[in-house]
Protein backbone atom coordinates (compact mmCIF):
# COMPACT_ATOMS: atom_id res chain seq x y z
CA UNK A 1 0.00 0.00 0.00
CA UNK A 2 1.49 3.37 -0.80
CA UNK A 3 1.14 6.47 2.21
CA UNK A 4 1.12 9.60 0.93
CA UNK A 5 1.61 12.07 3.32
CA UNK A 6 0.36 15.76 2.08
CA UNK A 7 -0.96 19.31 2.83
CA UNK A 8 -3.99 20.69 1.52
CA UNK A 9 -2.86 22.44 -2.12
CA UNK A 10 0.30 21.92 -1.29
CA UNK A 11 2.57 20.52 -4.06
CA UNK A 12 2.08 17.07 -2.51
CA UNK A 13 -1.34 17.32 -4.64
CA UNK A 14 1.02 16.51 -7.39
CA UNK A 15 1.28 12.89 -6.91
CA UNK A 16 -2.33 12.91 -5.40
CA UNK A 17 -3.52 13.86 -8.73
CA UNK A 18 -1.35 11.40 -9.82
CA UNK A 19 -2.32 8.33 -8.13
CA UNK A 20 -5.67 9.35 -9.26
CA UNK A 21 -5.10 9.44 -12.25
CA UNK A 22 -3.31 5.66 -12.03
CA UNK A 23 -6.76 5.05 -10.18
CA UNK A 24 -3.92 2.97 -7.22
CA UNK A 25 -5.11 2.52 -4.15
CA UNK A 26 -3.23 4.85 -1.20
CA UNK A 27 -3.37 5.81 2.16
CA UNK A 28 -3.72 10.07 2.01
CA UNK A 29 -2.36 11.51 5.26
CA UNK A 30 -3.52 14.78 5.57
CA UNK A 31 -1.20 16.99 7.95
CA UNK A 32 -1.44 21.00 8.91
CA UNK A 33 0.45 23.33 7.20
CA UNK A 34 3.45 23.73 7.93
CA UNK A 35 3.98 20.21 9.16
CA UNK A 36 7.72 20.82 10.60
CA UNK A 37 5.79 23.48 13.08
CA UNK A 38 2.30 21.77 13.95
CA UNK A 39 2.85 18.23 13.56
CA UNK A 40 6.73 17.53 14.82
CA UNK A 41 6.06 14.13 15.02
CA UNK A 42 6.44 14.24 11.44
CA UNK A 43 9.67 14.84 11.41
CA UNK A 44 10.73 11.54 12.63
CA UNK A 45 9.42 10.13 9.12
CA UNK A 46 10.40 12.95 6.59
CA UNK A 47 13.43 14.85 8.84
CA UNK A 48 12.81 17.84 5.61
CA UNK A 49 9.79 18.37 7.83
CA UNK A 50 8.25 18.86 3.39
CA UNK A 51 5.68 17.34 1.91
CA UNK A 52 5.27 15.60 -0.31
CA UNK A 53 6.37 12.21 1.28
CA UNK A 54 5.58 9.34 -0.37
CA UNK A 55 6.14 6.10 0.59
CA UNK A 56 5.94 2.70 -1.38
CA UNK A 57 7.34 -0.15 0.33
CA UNK A 58 11.30 0.29 1.00
CA UNK A 59 10.85 3.84 -1.74
CA UNK A 60 10.73 7.20 0.42
CA UNK A 61 10.52 10.12 -2.11
CA UNK A 62 10.01 13.77 -1.34
CA UNK A 63 10.09 15.63 -5.03
CA UNK A 64 6.63 15.72 -6.04
CA UNK A 65 7.62 16.15 -9.90
CA UNK A 66 9.98 12.56 -9.46
CA UNK A 67 7.28 10.82 -7.56
CA UNK A 68 5.04 11.36 -10.69
CA UNK A 69 7.54 10.23 -13.21
CA UNK A 70 8.21 7.49 -10.98
CA UNK A 71 4.45 6.31 -10.46
CA UNK A 72 4.06 6.66 -14.49
CA UNK A 73 6.67 4.18 -14.97
CA UNK A 74 5.52 2.27 -12.17
CA UNK A 75 2.35 1.65 -14.11
CA UNK A 76 3.07 2.17 -17.76
CA UNK A 77 -0.05 0.63 -18.82
CA UNK A 78 -1.67 4.27 -18.41
CA UNK A 79 0.90 5.78 -21.29
CA UNK A 80 1.51 8.78 -18.98
CA UNK A 81 5.00 7.91 -19.38
CA UNK A 82 7.20 8.62 -21.99
CA UNK A 83 9.71 5.93 -23.00
CA UNK A 84 13.33 7.02 -23.91
CA UNK A 85 12.93 5.35 -27.25
CA UNK A 86 10.10 7.94 -28.09
CA UNK A 87 11.12 11.22 -30.23
CA UNK A 88 9.36 13.41 -27.20
CA UNK A 89 11.29 11.98 -24.24
CA UNK A 90 13.66 14.74 -23.96
CA UNK A 91 10.54 17.26 -23.81
CA UNK A 92 8.85 15.33 -21.11
CA UNK A 93 11.89 15.25 -18.97
CA UNK A 94 12.21 18.79 -19.70
CA UNK A 95 8.93 19.65 -18.41
CA UNK A 96 8.95 16.95 -15.88
CA UNK A 97 11.59 19.55 -14.39
CA UNK A 98 10.51 22.66 -15.21
CA UNK A 99 7.29 22.40 -14.07
CA UNK A 100 8.73 22.37 -10.31
CA UNK A 101 12.22 23.91 -10.77
CA UNK A 102 11.68 26.73 -12.93
CA UNK A 103 7.97 27.62 -12.95
CA UNK A 104 6.81 26.76 -9.56
CA UNK A 105 9.66 28.29 -6.87
CA UNK A 106 8.87 32.09 -7.90
CA UNK A 107 5.38 31.22 -7.10
CA UNK A 108 6.15 30.09 -3.88
CA UNK A 109 8.42 33.51 -3.05
CA UNK A 110 5.34 35.34 -4.20
CA UNK A 111 3.07 33.82 -1.61
CA UNK A 112 5.77 33.72 0.91
CA UNK A 113 6.47 37.64 0.93
CA UNK A 114 2.82 38.80 0.14
CA UNK A 115 0.63 36.12 2.51
CA UNK A 116 2.42 33.86 4.27
CA UNK A 117 4.98 36.44 6.20
CA UNK A 118 4.13 38.43 9.15
CA UNK A 119 3.28 42.00 8.02
CA UNK A 120 6.78 43.36 9.50
CA UNK A 121 8.58 40.72 7.07
CA UNK A 122 7.13 40.90 4.05
CA UNK A 123 8.83 41.73 0.54
CA UNK A 124 6.84 43.50 -2.22
CA UNK A 125 9.30 44.06 -4.60
CA UNK A 126 11.09 40.67 -4.12
CA UNK A 127 7.67 39.35 -4.60
CA UNK A 128 7.29 40.97 -7.71
CA UNK A 129 10.86 40.18 -9.21
CA UNK A 130 9.55 36.75 -9.23
CA UNK A 131 6.13 37.36 -10.12
CA UNK A 132 7.75 39.01 -13.10
CA UNK A 133 10.01 35.46 -13.36
CA UNK A 134 7.18 33.71 -13.35
CA UNK A 135 5.65 34.86 -16.27
CA UNK A 136 8.66 35.47 -18.37
CA UNK A 137 9.28 31.57 -18.31
CA UNK A 138 5.75 30.89 -18.98
CA UNK A 139 6.42 31.79 -22.47
CA UNK A 140 7.79 28.25 -22.96
CA UNK A 141 4.58 26.69 -22.43
CA UNK A 142 2.55 29.36 -24.27
CA UNK A 143 4.14 28.52 -27.44
CA UNK A 144 4.02 25.26 -27.16
CA UNK A 145 0.00 25.41 -25.93
CA UNK A 146 -0.34 27.72 -28.86
CA UNK A 147 -0.24 24.68 -31.20
CA UNK A 148 -0.64 21.59 -28.46
CA UNK A 149 -3.34 20.30 -26.07
CA UNK A 150 -0.65 19.22 -23.93
CA UNK A 151 3.55 19.76 -22.86
CA UNK A 152 4.38 16.91 -25.23
CA UNK A 153 1.99 16.95 -27.53
CA UNK A 154 -1.28 16.00 -28.30
CA UNK A 155 -1.65 13.43 -24.81
CA UNK A 156 -1.71 13.56 -21.28
CA UNK A 157 1.23 13.23 -19.41
CA UNK A 158 3.21 13.03 -16.03
CA UNK A 159 4.55 16.14 -17.49
CA UNK A 160 1.36 17.90 -17.47
CA UNK A 161 0.78 17.33 -13.75
CA UNK A 162 4.15 18.70 -13.28
CA UNK A 163 3.26 22.34 -14.89
CA UNK A 164 -0.32 21.75 -14.26
CA UNK A 165 0.38 22.20 -10.48
CA UNK A 166 2.45 25.31 -10.98
CA UNK A 167 -0.35 26.94 -12.90
CA UNK A 168 -3.02 25.93 -10.19
CA UNK A 169 -0.77 27.08 -7.31
CA UNK A 170 -0.39 30.53 -9.50
CA UNK A 171 -3.77 30.82 -9.71
CA UNK A 172 -4.17 30.38 -5.89
CA UNK A 173 -2.04 33.32 -5.25
CA UNK A 174 -4.86 35.44 -7.57
CA UNK A 175 -2.59 35.04 -11.23
CA UNK A 176 -4.75 33.74 -13.13
CA UNK A 177 -6.35 36.72 -14.44
CA UNK A 178 -2.85 37.55 -16.44
CA UNK A 179 -2.40 33.89 -17.90
CA UNK A 180 -2.25 33.90 -21.84
CA UNK A 181 -5.17 32.72 -23.07
CA UNK A 182 -3.71 29.48 -24.49
CA UNK A 183 -2.08 28.88 -20.93
CA UNK A 184 -5.62 29.44 -19.36
CA UNK A 185 -7.40 27.27 -21.96
CA UNK A 186 -4.77 24.39 -20.99
CA UNK A 187 -5.25 25.01 -17.11
CA UNK A 188 -9.20 24.63 -18.14
CA UNK A 189 -8.75 21.13 -19.65
CA UNK A 190 -6.51 20.19 -16.84
CA UNK A 191 -9.33 21.50 -14.56
CA UNK A 192 -11.79 19.49 -16.41
CA UNK A 193 -10.28 15.86 -15.64
CA UNK A 194 -12.18 13.25 -13.73
CA UNK A 195 -8.82 12.23 -11.52
CA UNK A 196 -8.05 16.14 -11.09
CA UNK A 197 -11.50 16.59 -9.28
CA UNK A 198 -11.15 13.21 -7.28
CA UNK A 199 -7.58 14.29 -5.69
CA UNK A 200 -9.51 17.69 -4.87
CA UNK A 201 -12.45 15.76 -3.03
CA UNK A 202 -9.97 13.56 -1.48
CA UNK A 203 -7.82 16.06 0.07
CA UNK A 204 -11.14 17.45 1.43
CA UNK A 205 -12.18 14.04 3.20
CA UNK A 206 -8.93 11.96 2.91
CA UNK A 207 -9.53 7.92 3.07
CA UNK A 208 -7.38 7.76 5.95
CA UNK A 209 -7.96 9.75 9.06
CA UNK A 210 -5.09 9.63 11.45
CA UNK A 211 -6.06 13.16 12.92
CA UNK A 212 -3.09 14.55 11.39
CA UNK A 213 -0.59 12.06 13.03
CA UNK A 214 2.31 11.36 10.69
CA UNK B 1 27.17 17.09 -33.06
CA UNK B 2 25.63 18.26 -29.91
CA UNK B 3 25.59 21.98 -29.27
CA UNK B 4 25.56 23.56 -25.49
CA UNK B 5 24.98 27.21 -25.00
CA UNK B 6 26.50 27.73 -21.45
CA UNK B 7 27.55 31.17 -18.85
CA UNK B 8 30.45 30.57 -16.97
CA UNK B 9 29.99 28.48 -13.85
CA UNK B 10 25.77 28.81 -14.60
CA UNK B 11 23.96 25.66 -13.80
CA UNK B 12 24.56 24.78 -17.79
CA UNK B 13 28.00 23.56 -16.15
CA UNK B 14 25.60 20.13 -15.22
CA UNK B 15 25.23 19.16 -19.13
CA UNK B 16 28.93 20.56 -19.29
CA UNK B 17 30.39 17.91 -16.92
CA UNK B 18 27.92 15.37 -17.81
CA UNK B 19 28.99 15.68 -21.53
CA UNK B 20 32.97 15.18 -20.25
CA UNK B 21 31.62 12.37 -18.53
CA UNK B 22 30.47 10.15 -21.53
CA UNK B 23 33.01 11.82 -23.84
CA UNK B 24 30.43 12.72 -26.32
CA UNK B 25 31.81 15.46 -29.13
CA UNK B 26 29.89 18.98 -28.41
CA UNK B 27 30.06 22.03 -29.44
CA UNK B 28 30.37 24.88 -26.37
CA UNK B 29 28.97 28.03 -27.06
CA UNK B 30 29.86 30.37 -24.18
CA UNK B 31 27.88 33.55 -24.19
CA UNK B 32 27.77 36.66 -21.30
CA UNK B 33 25.68 36.79 -18.74
CA UNK B 34 22.96 37.51 -18.48
CA UNK B 35 22.49 36.42 -22.36
CA UNK B 36 19.31 37.85 -22.23
CA UNK B 37 20.68 41.21 -21.90
CA UNK B 38 24.59 40.72 -23.29
CA UNK B 39 23.37 38.54 -26.40
CA UNK B 40 20.45 39.62 -27.44
CA UNK B 41 20.70 37.39 -30.54
CA UNK B 42 20.47 34.04 -28.13
CA UNK B 43 16.26 35.36 -27.43
CA UNK B 44 16.30 33.83 -31.51
CA UNK B 45 17.30 30.49 -30.52
CA UNK B 46 15.90 29.96 -26.65
CA UNK B 47 13.21 32.80 -26.30
CA UNK B 48 13.42 32.26 -22.57
CA UNK B 49 17.03 33.83 -22.64
CA UNK B 50 17.97 31.32 -20.34
CA UNK B 51 21.19 28.43 -19.88
CA UNK B 52 21.82 26.25 -20.50
CA UNK B 53 20.09 25.65 -24.00
CA UNK B 54 20.78 21.83 -25.34
CA UNK B 55 20.26 21.07 -29.14
CA UNK B 56 20.77 17.41 -29.94
CA UNK B 57 18.99 17.17 -33.77
CA UNK B 58 15.63 17.54 -33.04
CA UNK B 59 15.60 17.92 -29.12
CA UNK B 60 16.05 21.21 -27.53
CA UNK B 61 15.93 20.98 -23.73
CA UNK B 62 16.74 23.95 -21.10
CA UNK B 63 16.33 22.24 -17.63
CA UNK B 64 20.07 21.83 -16.69
CA UNK B 65 19.13 18.55 -14.71
CA UNK B 66 16.73 16.89 -17.07
CA UNK B 67 19.75 17.51 -19.71
CA UNK B 68 21.80 14.96 -17.70
CA UNK B 69 19.18 12.63 -17.13
CA UNK B 70 18.35 12.36 -21.07
CA UNK B 71 22.55 12.03 -21.77
CA UNK B 72 22.62 9.86 -19.54
CA UNK B 73 19.96 7.26 -20.51
CA UNK B 74 21.22 8.43 -24.22
CA UNK B 75 24.69 6.31 -23.93
CA UNK B 76 23.72 3.55 -20.97
CA UNK B 77 27.04 2.15 -21.56
CA UNK B 78 28.41 4.28 -18.78
CA UNK B 79 26.43 3.31 -15.94
CA UNK B 80 25.39 6.94 -15.63
CA UNK B 81 21.37 5.98 -15.72
CA UNK B 82 19.69 4.02 -12.85
CA UNK B 83 17.08 1.94 -14.99
CA UNK B 84 13.42 1.46 -13.41
CA UNK B 85 14.23 -2.30 -12.69
CA UNK B 86 16.78 -0.92 -10.01
CA UNK B 87 16.46 -0.62 -6.69
CA UNK B 88 17.31 3.02 -6.20
CA UNK B 89 15.57 4.24 -9.24
CA UNK B 90 12.93 6.28 -6.95
CA UNK B 91 15.93 7.50 -5.21
CA UNK B 92 17.92 8.67 -8.69
CA UNK B 93 14.62 10.14 -9.83
CA UNK B 94 14.59 12.02 -6.28
CA UNK B 95 18.09 13.18 -6.46
CA UNK B 96 17.93 14.29 -10.02
CA UNK B 97 15.02 17.27 -9.04
CA UNK B 98 16.40 17.77 -5.39
CA UNK B 99 19.24 18.75 -6.77
CA UNK B 100 17.88 21.72 -8.74
CA UNK B 101 14.04 22.25 -7.78
CA UNK B 102 15.26 22.16 -4.10
CA UNK B 103 19.15 22.89 -3.28
CA UNK B 104 19.78 25.28 -6.00
CA UNK B 105 17.12 28.18 -5.91
CA UNK B 106 18.06 29.47 -2.83
CA UNK B 107 21.16 30.08 -3.59
CA UNK B 108 20.31 31.57 -6.77
CA UNK B 109 18.05 34.27 -4.47
CA UNK B 110 20.83 34.18 -2.40
CA UNK B 111 23.26 35.26 -4.94
CA UNK B 112 20.63 37.71 -6.65
CA UNK B 113 20.13 39.87 -3.31
CA UNK B 114 23.46 39.93 -1.87
CA UNK B 115 25.66 40.61 -4.89
CA UNK B 116 24.12 40.69 -8.40
CA UNK B 117 21.02 43.08 -7.58
CA UNK B 118 22.74 46.90 -6.91
CA UNK B 119 23.44 48.27 -3.86
CA UNK B 120 19.95 49.98 -3.33
CA UNK B 121 17.47 46.88 -4.74
CA UNK B 122 19.95 44.24 -2.57
CA UNK B 123 17.52 42.34 0.25
CA UNK B 124 19.67 40.98 3.24
CA UNK B 125 17.08 39.54 4.71
CA UNK B 126 15.43 37.59 2.43
CA UNK B 127 19.24 36.01 1.14
CA UNK B 128 19.26 34.91 4.92
CA UNK B 129 15.59 33.29 4.18
CA UNK B 130 16.88 31.62 1.27
CA UNK B 131 20.49 30.63 3.09
CA UNK B 132 18.57 29.10 6.47
CA UNK B 133 16.21 27.19 3.91
CA UNK B 134 19.28 25.53 2.14
CA UNK B 135 20.68 24.48 4.98
CA UNK B 136 17.97 23.19 6.22
CA UNK B 137 17.34 21.06 2.73
CA UNK B 138 21.24 19.87 3.03
CA UNK B 139 20.07 18.18 5.68
CA UNK B 140 18.60 14.96 3.19
CA UNK B 141 21.95 14.66 1.55
CA UNK B 142 23.85 14.87 4.81
CA UNK B 143 21.97 11.47 5.69
CA UNK B 144 23.02 9.91 2.75
CA UNK B 145 26.47 10.90 2.73
CA UNK B 146 27.38 9.46 6.41
CA UNK B 147 26.61 6.21 4.84
CA UNK B 148 27.65 5.99 0.99
CA UNK B 149 29.54 7.84 -1.55
CA UNK B 150 27.49 9.15 -3.46
CA UNK B 151 23.47 10.09 -3.60
CA UNK B 152 21.98 6.57 -4.92
CA UNK B 153 24.50 4.61 -3.28
CA UNK B 154 27.66 3.08 -3.94
CA UNK B 155 28.47 4.54 -7.83
CA UNK B 156 28.37 7.98 -9.64
CA UNK B 157 25.08 8.76 -11.53
CA UNK B 158 23.67 11.90 -13.33
CA UNK B 159 22.08 12.57 -9.49
CA UNK B 160 25.41 13.37 -7.85
CA UNK B 161 25.67 16.15 -10.82
CA UNK B 162 22.43 17.90 -10.43
CA UNK B 163 23.41 17.56 -6.17
CA UNK B 164 26.76 18.19 -6.70
CA UNK B 165 26.74 21.39 -9.38
CA UNK B 166 24.13 22.78 -6.44
CA UNK B 167 27.14 22.31 -3.60
CA UNK B 168 29.62 23.70 -6.20
CA UNK B 169 27.49 26.83 -6.58
CA UNK B 170 26.48 27.41 -2.75
CA UNK B 171 30.52 27.32 -2.73
CA UNK B 172 30.85 29.82 -5.29
CA UNK B 173 29.03 32.12 -3.07
CA UNK B 174 31.46 31.62 0.29
CA UNK B 175 28.92 28.89 2.16
CA UNK B 176 31.23 26.17 1.73
CA UNK B 177 32.76 26.51 5.35
CA UNK B 178 29.58 25.89 6.55
CA UNK B 179 29.01 22.47 4.88
CA UNK B 180 28.91 19.45 6.89
CA UNK B 181 31.85 17.20 6.97
CA UNK B 182 30.26 14.50 4.82
CA UNK B 183 28.99 16.86 2.32
CA UNK B 184 32.26 18.63 1.98
CA UNK B 185 33.98 15.46 1.63
CA UNK B 186 31.24 14.60 -1.17
CA UNK B 187 32.34 17.54 -2.97
CA UNK B 188 35.56 17.04 -2.87
CA UNK B 189 35.08 13.76 -4.20
CA UNK B 190 33.46 15.38 -7.56
CA UNK B 191 36.03 17.71 -8.02
CA UNK B 192 38.25 14.88 -8.02
CA UNK B 193 36.68 13.62 -11.50
CA UNK B 194 38.53 13.92 -14.70
CA UNK B 195 35.47 14.82 -16.16
CA UNK B 196 34.64 17.52 -13.60
CA UNK B 197 38.42 19.18 -14.26
CA UNK B 198 38.42 18.77 -17.96
CA UNK B 199 34.70 20.40 -17.85
CA UNK B 200 36.07 23.47 -15.65
CA UNK B 201 38.89 23.62 -19.01
CA UNK B 202 36.50 23.37 -21.42
CA UNK B 203 34.36 26.47 -20.29
CA UNK B 204 37.78 28.24 -19.84
CA UNK B 205 38.71 27.51 -23.18
CA UNK B 206 35.61 26.69 -25.04
CA UNK B 207 36.98 23.87 -28.23
CA UNK B 208 34.08 26.15 -30.94
CA UNK B 209 34.84 30.05 -30.77
CA UNK B 210 31.94 31.90 -31.88
CA UNK B 211 32.72 35.24 -30.08
CA UNK B 212 29.83 35.04 -28.14
CA UNK B 213 27.49 34.56 -30.68
CA UNK B 214 24.24 32.19 -30.71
Amino acid sequence: MIDLYHCARSRSFRPLWMLEELQLPYRLHVLPFPPRVKAREYLGLNPLGTVPCFIDGDVIMTESSAICQYLADRDETHGFSVLPSDSTYARYLNFLSFGEATLTFPIAIYMRYTRLEPEETRAPRVANDYRRFFFGRLRAISAILSKDDYVCGGRFTAADISVGYALIFAAMNGLEDDFPPEVFAYLERLRARDAFRRALNAESAPNHQDGGQA
